[in-house]
């Protein structure tokens, strides 16, 4: 006796979709040992059927009409590879409505729509299943809702935008400007034609929000902790900070503090050696801590077509063996009390500061005056002799940087410090504000 | 309406038991919310009541007999912390009998036995969960049985013993010998009293046999492979090492090389900056790469109480809401080809190779024409001037050390150099030979 197969409809067949039609074409055998049936390929829905494909798909499975997905009762499981939010979430509602349970890779969508998305797939008993929504092949949807259950996690720190990684990895390594790496990684295919989301720090803050709201039980939106991305870096402070002995990197972060969540995603200082500062290139590390387990780290690659497509079929195999419904039905998101995220002025942390200033006397009196009297105290100084042609027009005029590392303080602090900088005229904006991890 | 309690049993209440007992008593609400039903410590067997016990447990729960679990049918799941092979076979086979489901940490068990306790829990349609029994907090198990099920995995490349790291990086940040460390390390308690099976491999090398099993469907016995430990090494040789670029590591192997299984487990020499090379202290790390993910790493505390206990806690919630039944039933491992293990002499490599000679004109010449006469060519040379006393019971004798770094060869081929090797009288030993990891 042999098991019925799940039958499997694809939503999208671009870079991902072709991955995972590619598996599930190429590597059957094994899928079926490993699920108890087949998984088929039942069909795969594109916008134009007449477009080249890269994988040779079987007679009769590409449609370009999703309602005949919605129309067909034998399909078990829709994978949804739209990205963005709309039609996405109008499509994977009425996949769910007509009985499919759900594999989805659209981080956005489930930023964004989670709850009412959970709710209706929960009322309807279907599941969804999302592992390749957040760092591609490391499988870290499965370690916050099946590996660390006995654990209240306490902090996530997570590098999981491949493209600011490299970005930010070449930019060091060969002394070249954000535009000039940028440029080229759109050349060789590591960033996309419009990078906006990646290097605006948005696809790394919607993965942030679905981690959290595994790990924390609450959904935080986008809009209510901070977010910078790494295109107002500049190379010299790559540098400054290389030299202070840390990396910067765009590090997601969201952690109890207290009885708060503390949440951002910007471009902070980790120091060298500890594992998320040694992520170099197109790699994603998630560093997991739990009142039980401590720290435990995962890496890999976070995007690309087959990293990504291995976590698809994951879940549908375990779609197939009944995992997903289980695991899906278990999350600890719901009925349990919201954290309160504390506000952005009193996160409270060290932060690198580079100031541009005329090199006259008493100018650095000047700023260490004005952060001790916010209360901000400074832990180093570099006052480096290199002169820089001043930015005012003036080509004579000789500036030069201060970099500051101060102790503990808050982005509250540092910004009301910031009004009374600003006054000062020996200041050539901008002065720039990067916070450390610890 | 609340769904029925999960009925527990710890068998064994040592340090592991004792971590679990208080999860389960101090978080018992988490616990309940994730596993849709309460978690109940109704069982704890131990040798002695009258022992003063690390946490109070409740009324009624302490015996020292494991039949009252066997003839208690309302429990339904045991918790098997007994270490070594025999009794916990017997002990385990008996519960399996008596309709409970297991959860297991006993790596050296499962190592020798799990083609019977998996067939028989099979049959019996119970399961068997253990990802306490490998790398402690570090979800390796969940990863292979369910993250990576589009995979074939070509390679596991890991540091499973925590004891062994902690010296080797001690060692070499101390500048002291592995007996001073390993002395130090049983005082703190990072060290058993009786460490041989850490320092010797054994430890390691019966958590690589789960992982490959789970990895390759083939179960490999110990005697298979090799298996060195740390417990010959020199700081002398972790020097040379980190001088050439190298930090040693106990690290464990399984690959696939062609259609046989190359697997091992040696003191070995990982090239600095790589993942493995960085992980210090008492952790541990497994790089696993899957033929479509490409290479993932998975690291954190490999043993210690809370984080095996965390995970045996996971496996607990896993057994309550049936995610376990399933994982258990679909492990890959039945009906499939089994896969050769490379012959040792065969396994391909580069070498770190070290002898001591007397310090005399021709002795290097020596050693090259007899290497190069079995074919192995030399990547790179160092020879140090800084002279040994020989161990000779010369004293006056001048032994200096040569430090070779080979290309690719194999370990019949250094052992056949060996046999002429020793024919030069030039030569004191030990020859130090350690293979390098690329």
């Amino acid at each position: 006796m042999s098991a019925a197969p799940l039958n499997v409809a694809l939503i999208g067949q671009g870079n991902i979709g072709s991955g995972v039609a590619k598996i599930l074409l190429d590597e059957s055998e094994r899928l079926t040992r490993r699920a108890g049936r087949p998984i088929v390929l039942r069909r795969a829905v594109v916008r134009d059927l007449e477009k080249q494909r890269e994988v040779q798909l079987p007679e009769g499975v590409l449609c370009d009409d999703v309602q005949q997905v919605i129309d067909d009762s034998e399909i078990d499981v829709a994978v949804q590879l739209i990205g963005g939010v709309h039609p996405a979430r109008e499509i994977m509602l009425s996949l769910l409505e007509s009985g499919k349970n759900i594999v989805t890779a659209n981080k956005a969508l489930l930023c964004e729509h989670s709850d009412e998305l959970f709710q209706r797939a929960s009322e309807l008993g279907r599941s969804i299943a999302f592992e390749a929504a957040v760092a591609g092949g490391i499988p870290i949807i499965s370690a916050l809702s099946q590996s660390m259950t006995a654990n209240q996690i306490v902090s996530i720190e997570a590098i999981l935008n491949g493209t600011s990684n490299y970005i930010l990895t070449e930019m060091l390594a060969r002394n070249a400007s954000y535009e000039d790496v940028l440029h080229e990684a759109q050349q060789l295919g590591y960033a996309e034609a419009d990078p906006t989301m990646d290097i605006d720090g948005t696809d790394a803050a919607q993965k942030l929000v679905i981690l959290a709201e595994l790990a924390f039980g609450t959904k935080v939106p986008l809009a209510a902790f901070p977010r910078q991305g790494i295109d107002s870096l500049q190379l010299a402070d790559l540098r400054y900070a290389d030299e202070l002995g840390y990396k910067v990197k765009l590090l997601a972060v969201a952690k109890l503090v207290g009885d708060q969540l503390e949440m951002h995603t910007q471009p902070t200082l980790v120091r060298r050696h500890r594992p998320l500062a040694e992520v170099d290139g197109p790699q994603n590390m998630i560093a997991l801590e739990g009142d039980v387990v401590g720290r435990t780290w995962y890496s890999g690659s976070g995007a690309g077509q087959m990293p990504t497509a291995s976590a698809v079929v994951a879940d549908l195999v375990d779609t197939a063996v009944g995992r997903a419904a289980i695991t899906f039905a278990n999350l600890d998101i719901r009925d349990r009390e919201p954290i309160v995220v504390q506000p952005a002025e009193e996160i409270s942390r060290r932060y690198y500061l580079r100031f541009n200033v005329e090199d006259r006397p008493h100018v650095f009196a000047d700023i260490a005056d004005i952060l001790g009297r916010h209360g901000i105290s400074l832990a180093s100084i570099i006052q480096s002799e290199a002169p820089e042609v001043g930015e005012t027009g003036n080509g004579e005029e000789l500036v030069v940087p201060v970099v500051v590392m101060t102790h503990n303080t808050t982005e509250g602090k540092l910004r009301a410090a910031d009004a009374d900088l600003k006054k000062l005229d020996s200041l050539r904006p901008p002065n720039v504000r990067m916070p450390v991890a610890d």
